[in-house]
């Protein structure tokens, strides 16, 4: 089994109601491999600037995260900025300078061709087009995305659905793909259309929804008194699903199940401070703890 | 075991994306009574005015709800009006016509003082103060109130919430009380003043919360394609959540967890029709049903 992701590498600035960070490490791509890594190694396509500084990915290659598609280019890496209200839901977009990634067109390396699970990050839906266009027959594609293209780029992005198994969205995005204000009508409707039936949606601070074979399943967010930095939660959500089940090698219901909350599990890790500083001190244990804890929150 | 409601009994008259009803039977006293009484008697204290037509609530009789507390008194009975945005969950109140129930004193039966579960639904805090001083030391006090009363009489409310057991309120309503806008930090803060320890935080279609031994159970709210009439979506859930309760009467963790799935799974039939239009048709077997099927909804 192999895992691929492509997506972005970033320098982020975040202000939070706990604190600033200036230009620490982030991107879809490596909030995902992080995640992902507890479970399988994962091979990342991207590109960073020539500010780049490889020291800090150390931890990410010691667990198993394997970089060798990272481009370098001159120039500097993609940075973002934002800033997050009392209510952690919302935020603002400070600044976003794609710089080398504005010219970024991923070039899958020979070796990562062959992936049997794929992620496609939130990134330009003509650039996830053409990674699907190099890579050979995967067994499983996992779609993310937002407004912005859903807005900007829907052909493109509609196009870029039909070749996927599962689509990550969130809530109100579904709303808006499919024009539907009711929820559960919305899920419905998007998973009637050409493209994947298994869908996934994303609610924040509500949990999660896994559509899947026509049946919902519902996990809650694990409760945290203090989310310091939601940066990065969606990506390591999807990474600790995509990385179970590469391990388990299989996509029956309740492998499914599995790893939405062990996506719940590792996001929830995430946001308990900023960048990667609460991912790097992860173990294994602590992961399959909170997993464990995810039954006592809804049994009955 | 006996079972004590005081609130509202109310013509509405809704308008909906689905339709409209004038004058249809409302008030959270009866939609409480109606939910509780698939599992259990009820007793009502509630006004009406000499306009109510009785025969309306003649199916509540069949099911073993009691209506000696439900005073007639001249004038007209309580009307409230209101429409629902497409997203159900929004709504804009049309008028409240409080008519009969301005001067409504709640006087509790001698028969009715020794209830062993008491539901205050809500209601003005003084009234709820007033049945309190007129009850002997139930076994459970549930308590629903609202922001009107939050802002409105917020000491009085305090006082009340001091003698009750468990607390039902909504997410902003939890983050009003607590000024706090991390709904979890809310939660904690509000089971820590002096009043209840056992809270449900009610989120609409993100379901539902039970705060109770310092700990977390979530329940989803059933996934409904198509939610008609969300009136009485709240009182229902509190009418299966104690109805239960009482059945059982205790009040052990799992009892409480079950309950708030009972109430889930009875408000979602609430909504799926206009006033009590599904609870009247509703079934015992369907009530199980729905309940085994939020199993499925959660388990992994």
């Amino acid at each position: 089994m192999s895992l691929l992701v492509v997506g972005s590498i970033a320098y982020d600035t975040v202000e939070t109601p706990y604190g600033n960070r200036n230009d620490s490490l982030g991107g879809s791509a490596l909030y995902f491999s992080a995640a992902a890594s507890f479970f399988t190694p994962v091979n990342v396509v991207g590109v960073v600037g020539s500010d780049f500084d490889a020291s800090k990915i150390s931890f990410l290659k010691k667990r198993g995260v394997n970089l060798d598609g990272m481009y370098v280019e001159s120039g500097d890496t993609f940075r973002w900025g934002g800033r997050y209200h009392k209510d952690l839901n919302q935020r603002d977009t400070l600044f976003t300078y794609l710089n080398v990634f504005e010219n970024f067109q991923p070039k899958i390396p020979a070796k990562y061709k062959k992936a049997d699970y794929v992620f496609l990050a939130n990134i330009d839906p003509e650039l996830q087009l053409q990674v699907l266009e190099q890579i050979d027959k995967p067994k499983l594609v996992v779609l993310d995305t937002m407004n912005f293209w859903i807005s900007g780029k829907r052909r493109t992005l509609e196009e870029v659905i039909k070749y996927c198994d599962i689509l990550i969205v969130n809530d109100e995005e579904t709303r808006e793909l499919t024009d539907e204000p009711n929820l559960i009508s919305a899920i419905r409707k998007l998973a009637s259309v050409e493209g994947p039936k298994t869908l996934i949606i994303k609610k924040g601070e509500h949990g999660a929804i896994l559509y899947h074979n026509e049946k919902y399943f519902f996990v809650p967010a694990f409760p945290l008194d203090k989310a310091v930095d939601p940066t990065g939660a969606g990506d390591s959500f999807a990474g600790g699903f995509l990385g179970y089940i590469c391990r388990q090698d299989n996509i029956e219901a309740n492998t499914l199940r599995k790893a939405v909350v062990y996506g719940s599990a590792v996001a929830s890790y995430t946001v308990e401070d900023f960048s990667f500083d609460r991912l790097q001190a992860l173990t294994n244990e602590e992961l399959d703890e909170r997993f464990k804890s995810f039954k006592d929150l809804t049994s009955f």
